[in-house]
Parts: structure tokens; C-alpha cells; sequence
């Protein structure tokens, strides 16, 4: 066998987070594609029974206040703050990424109207997801802004007098590209614009930094380096001290500072609870919750995750350098470890093609189109044997 | 043993709908809260099982396309479509109810504007749930339009050249009141404004009509009459004839034309899938699927569980009638068929207590504040003996 993979079982000896996979359920394949869905825990199953069977089953409509449903939101998102750098009491859980992005997006606008209303401009990174534009374009029609689409490198030349918000992700969902997210977001705080970060690909992965850095704004997905499950929920960050100002375009019950007062005013909670807005999907939430456990594991930290997931990509990109033949794929991600998310995205011409065969022959990753074959690494149940294995296949299939 | 204990009996006796009850997980108390959480059907723990362990812990990303995911928000609208008397294909479900009636509000306001563009009033039920209250001013709000609330009953009288949507609830949640939706509905259109209907508490209880009657938009959630568990998906009912013309202000990426082109223009898809907008969430909505199952029993109709429905509240309002002390209790619901809905809300001053002894008796209802006692009567699981004995215990409190 070759030196890499006599490596890839050292590597694997001496990882402080082996253990870690005895927690998750995985198969035969190498499953690279846990930046888009996360792998199941293995505990989650029991726990979705109990909420189903005793909390619904049983206990009905008592469990909104016996079993802490109706407290799950901000219970959750006090879980995931410390994993992204944010102190407690400024995340709330609920709805879709993209209904975040709406909210954060509006607020954001208002935000930056309070000090200056004549600020009219959102600017998005021009290589986003493609929800969050088509969010962006929505809340600029309904907020009288116009949408400029900058890369976010670009962001501190584009930001001017009319900037009301700022919407970048840390992680590039295709090349893998981590965005200097401290500086950007000093950046937009000095041109008194509001950011909004999107962590749907940093968060679980590696250290944010959310109070630190100052960030205004954020939100994420936990489907995937946070392992909730098939739609599981998003979340809201908004930064306590704005949170008195956040003016939520998605006002609803659950926002409201005595829901069950039934009042036909509306009046605003206070703290994260502010990021509410209808009743909140309790399975796929407190699947999230169980999901959310593995963090409390002594040996898992996010800087643990974050150094293996460096080594991980390191270790593939090594692996693919020396399997791949020369010329055949191009590597998108950045080598720099400071800019490099959790994943490696690989160029070909045929890498809808190519992808399907490695899904045949076990490694699963994605594809996105038109030529981007994307593989994510989650640390917490990836070894790097699976790696090399990984990267063999890929050769195979590419030759 | 009374007249009514006998009574309820032979009624049992009768039921053509009496099998159904052993579909769902039932205690030994009187649930009369199916209209805040519906009871959970027996069947769904192994589904949602199967979700969890098979579908996502082996499956994981090959479940979008292999196990339905993908498709899942309009494959279980189109169940839900024959409840509300729709034809397929203009439901789909996802997001909370209060997210869709921000999507139905806005998109009705531009629907409106498309044949007069000065139109800039919402009509909003007086009585409403708080949340489609708060959701209508913040819609108003960013389309520049004013909210007017009005008794359903007066919206003929309040329809003017300047209205451009009417926001409406089928069964107003506190009293019960049925309103009636193909007059208010004519009406509405006759002024050339758009209709939305909230049909939380009808779906899965009465005849609705959609199609037949020509309502625009409406919404709804799933875990009340449905069954669908805490806080599964709601739906959103888009009009054929509109669906072209719906633009919606939540155009994620699932709504897109081709959501896995990942292109920055944002190009609407055709038909309900218009009104989705990001990752559903997949364990929250299998679960409601799972639940809709009930209604393919051959003996499971809308109108078999109207009957009974009126069947059953007409039941209990004689047995409160005979039991509880005469003026201790206001009938709050009408009397009318027409005009009830498929719950019973009693006021009396000291509610909130009363309540809290009912539940601990082991007949759950809900309070309204300030002072109303809400049962609600699901007509798949509940019996007439459970109607009677419910009223009896009330007496018990009441004295």
C-alpha cells in the first residue's frame, strides 16, 4: 500500500476526536457530504420516540409547558451560541435559513434607518447560496433599497453613505472559501451599515466568533456541520445590544412579549425572543436538541474540530495531488488553512458525471453545478483513512 | 345513571366513526384540545421511526430524491387539498402558519395591485388569532398599505375601491363562530379585492370549499384537526388562475424554477410550488403525512366528521345545559350549524381557574384569556360518553 496510506492510519490513531464517530451512525461509504446533511447521531432515535410517543402521545398539549417545547427556541439556541463564539440569550431557533436571512435582512435595514434613513443600498456577496439574493432582492423591493452584488472581498471598496446592510457568508457553500469575517464585518460597522453573516457552511465546523468580532447580525442552518437532521430548523443571532431596536418583519404570537395575553397589539418581546415568529416545529427541533449533545463531550471542542478539520483537508487535497492525474481536476478551495472552510470543491468539466460514479462506488459528496464536485469533512465523525479511500475512488473515477 | 349517560350510549352505539378512535393513542381523561394539538395517531411513532433510523441515519443525502423529501411539501399539500375542497396541485406545505399569511398577504396585495394599483387597505377580522393580526399590519406596513379591522359580518359594508386584500378566519379561534366563506368570499371579490382565509380551525373539521366557493389564498396549519403533532408544517393555498401572477415575498430557493441551477436570477416556479420557500423541515412533515393516513379509511369523510362534529357539540351544549347551574356559564359559540364551528367556548369570569381544575380532573379544554373555557371536539376520536362525562366534571368544578 502506499505511504498515504500507512499516513491515514496514524493520523487516525493520534486523532484526539476518534472517538467521537462511535457516536453517529454511518455505513460502509465515505460520506462526504455532511455540509449538506449531517449524519445522524446515534442517540437521536430514541430521543424522537420519547418526544413523539410520551411528549405528544402522552402528555398532548401539557408538553408545551411540561416537556419545554414552548421554551425550546432560545433553550436550543443557547446551545449552539457558544459554538459560534455568541454568550447566551441572543439566538433563537425556528423556520428556514432563508426566512432568517428575510428577518435579519429587514432588520438590518432598519437598523441602519434609525441613525441614518436615507440609506437604501443591501449589498450581497456575489457569490452566495442563491437564496440569500433572492431574499435580498425581496426585502430591498419591500424596504425601497436597491441590491448591489459585490464579492466580499470587494466589500470594504463597495461600502459608501448608502449602505444599509451587508449580507456575506463566512463560508463559500461552493468553493469552500472561508471569508475573513473580523475585518469585514469592522469594515461595514465603520461605514454604519448593519452585517449579516451567514453561517450555514462555518458553523459546527470552525470558531466564529459572533460577540468578538462584533457581528450584527447572523444566521445558519444546523442541518449540517450541526448535525439536526432533514430541515431541522435555522437560527437568529442578533447582538444584544440591538436587539431593543430589532424590528422583525415576521412579527408573530411567538415574538410577542405576552403571547398568550392574546392581545390584538403587538408588542415586542424582549432579547431573542424577538426572532419568533409562529409555532415552533417541535420534532425536527428537538431532534436538533439531541443532535446538539455531542458538543457536551468532554473531548469535542470547536478548535478540536476546527484543527482536524484543517488536517482532514490538508490530508485530502495531499492525497488528491498524488491519486488525481495531473490536470484532471482544479482545485477551487483555498490552500491557505484562513481561507479555507470545512469542505475541498474540485473543478472538472464532468463533475455531474463524476459525481454520480463515486456515489456508486460509495463516496458520497456533491455536486454543484455546472462543474464543482464538493466534498465536506465533518470532523466529528470523519477518518482519515475514509479520506485516502476517498481519494482513491475519486483517481479511479477519473481516469 | 341520567337521561344523557344513556344517551351518550346509544350514540356511541350509532357512530359510524366510532372505529376510528382506535387509530389514535388516547389516555384515560377526556381530551377536548384536539383543535390547539390533535391526538397522536397510532401508526405515526413507526413512521417517524423510519424517517429517523432509515431514511436519514442510512440513506442520509439520497433521502431528498429516494425517499420523497424533495417533493414532499406539494405531494402532502395534495392530501390536504381534499379536505379544503381543492383540486391538486394548488397546495403545498411548510413554514408556520403565521410565516403563509405573511406570503398570502402580501402576494394578495399585489394580486390586487396588478388591475388597480391605488388599492391600500387590508381588511383584517376584527376577532382575528392575534398573529394574523400582527403579521397583516407588518405586511401593511412594507406594501405601504393600512390595516382596518372589521367584524367579518361587516366586511361587505367595509369593501371600498381601496381595499386590496381580506383577511379572514373561517372559525374564529375563541368563540367557535363558523363565518360564512362563500358570501364574504363573493363579496370580496365583487370589490375587486383578494381573499385570504385562515382556516386553522376548520381544515380537517368542516366543509371548506376552496375551489367551489373561489377563494383566493388561504392558509392553515396541520396539528390541530389534522393531527399533524406540535407545530408540523402549515399550507398555503394559491388559486390556479392566480398562481402566475403569485409573488410571493418569500422567493427562496425551493421556489425556484430551478432550484438546483443555483443561478443568481431568481426565476419563479410554476404552480404551488410558487409558494415554498427554503429546506422543509422533513421530520415535522412526514410526521403530518404519516397523520393524513387516517383520512383513506373508507369510512373517514369531511362531511362524516362534520355530522358528528355538530353531533357531538350539540351534545354537550345539552349536557352543560342540564348539568352546570343555570347562569353560571355563558354559551359563547352560536347555537346555529351554520354558524359553529367544531368547539364549544363557554365564558364565565373565573376561567383561568376553572380550567386548571378541569385539567387536573383529567378533561383538558384550553383558557382564552380573559375569561373563556375552550373545548374543542375532534370528531375522529372522541366519543359521546366522553362528551357527557366532560360535562359532568364541569358541573363538579362549575358548583
Amino acid at each position: 500500500m502506499s505511504d498515504l496510506y500507512e499516513r491515514a492510519r496514524e493520523l487516525d490513531a493520534d486523532d484526539p476526536l476518534a472517538a467521537v464517530r462511535a457516536d453517529f451512525v454511518l455505513g460502509d461509504g465515505v460520506y462526504l457530504d455532511g455540509n449538506s446533511l449531517g449524519a445522524l447521531p446515534a442517540h437521536v432515535p430514541g430521543r424522537v420516540e420519547d418526544v413523539v410517543r410520551r411528549q405528544w402521545g402522552e402528555l398532548r398539549i401539557r408538553s408545551w409547558t411540561e416537556s419545554g417545547w414552548w421554551t425550546a427556541p432560545e433553550r436550543i439556541g443557547d446551545l449552539i451560541a457558544p459554538l459560534v463564539g455568541a454568550a447566551a440569550g441572543q439566538i433563537v431557533v425556528g423556520d428556514s435559513t432563508s426566512v432568517n436571512v428575510f428577518k435579519a435582512l429587514v432588520g438590518a435595514v432598519r437598523l441602519a434607518r434609525l441613525a441614518d434613513e436615507g440609506r437604501d443600498e443591501i449589498l450581497v456577496d456575489a457569490a452566495t447560496f442563491p437564496t440569500d439574493g433572492y431574499i435580498a432582492a425581496s426585502a430591498a423591493r419591500l424596504t425601497g433599497c436597491e441590491v448591489r452584488a459585490v464579492q466580499p472581498g470587494e466589500v470594504p471598496d463597495a461600502l459608501n453613505s448608502r449602505t444599509a446592510a451587508v449580507l456575506l457568508n463566512h463560508v463559500d457553500y461552493r468553493s469552500g472559501r472561508l471569508h475573513d469575517l473580523p475585518s469585514l464585518t469592522a469594515a461595514v460597522r465603520a461605514a454604519g451599515a448593519v452585517s449579516v453573516w451567514d453561517l450555514c457552511h462555518s458553523a459546527g465546523a470552525l470558531p466564529v466568533g459572533l460577540d468578538e468580532h462584533g457581528v450584527d447580525l447572523a444566521v445558519g442552518c444546523t442541518y449540517k456541520f450541526l448535525n439536526g437532521g432533514p430541515g431541522s430548523p435555522a437560527y437568529l443571532y442578533v447582538r444584544r445590544e440591538l436587539q431593543d431596536r430589532f424590528d422583525s418583519p415576521l412579527p408573530g404570537w411567538n415574538s410577542h412579549a405576552e403571547p398568550f395575553g392574546m392581545r390584538p397589539e403587538y408588542e415586542a418581546a424582549d432579547g431573542a425572543v424577538r426572532g419568533r415568529v409562529g409555532t415552533p416545529d417541535i420534532l425536527s427541533m428537538l431532534a436538533l436538541e439531541a443532535a446538539l449533545d455531542v458538543w457536551r463531550r468532554p473531548d469535542v471542542s470547536v478548535d478540536a474540530v476546527r484543527a482536524k478539520s484543517l488536517a482532514l483537508t490538508d490530508f485530502f487535497l495531499e492525497c488528491v495531488a498524488a491519486y488525481v492525474p495531473q490536470g484532471r481536476v482544479e482545485v477551487v478551495t483555498p490552500r491557505a488553512h484562513a481561507e479555507r472552510g470545512s469542505q475541498v470543491a474540485l473543478r472538472c468539466a464532468d463533475a455531474g458525471e463524476v459525481m454520480g460514479r463515486l456515489i456508486a462506488a460509495g463516496v458520497v459528496g456533491d455536486f454543484r453545478a455546472p462543474d464543482v464536485l464538493r466534498f465536506g469533512f465533518t470532523p466529528l465523525y470523519l477518518g482519515f483513512a475514509e479520506v485516502e479511500r476517498a481519494a482513491r475512488v475519486l483517481a479511479d473515477e477519473l481516469s
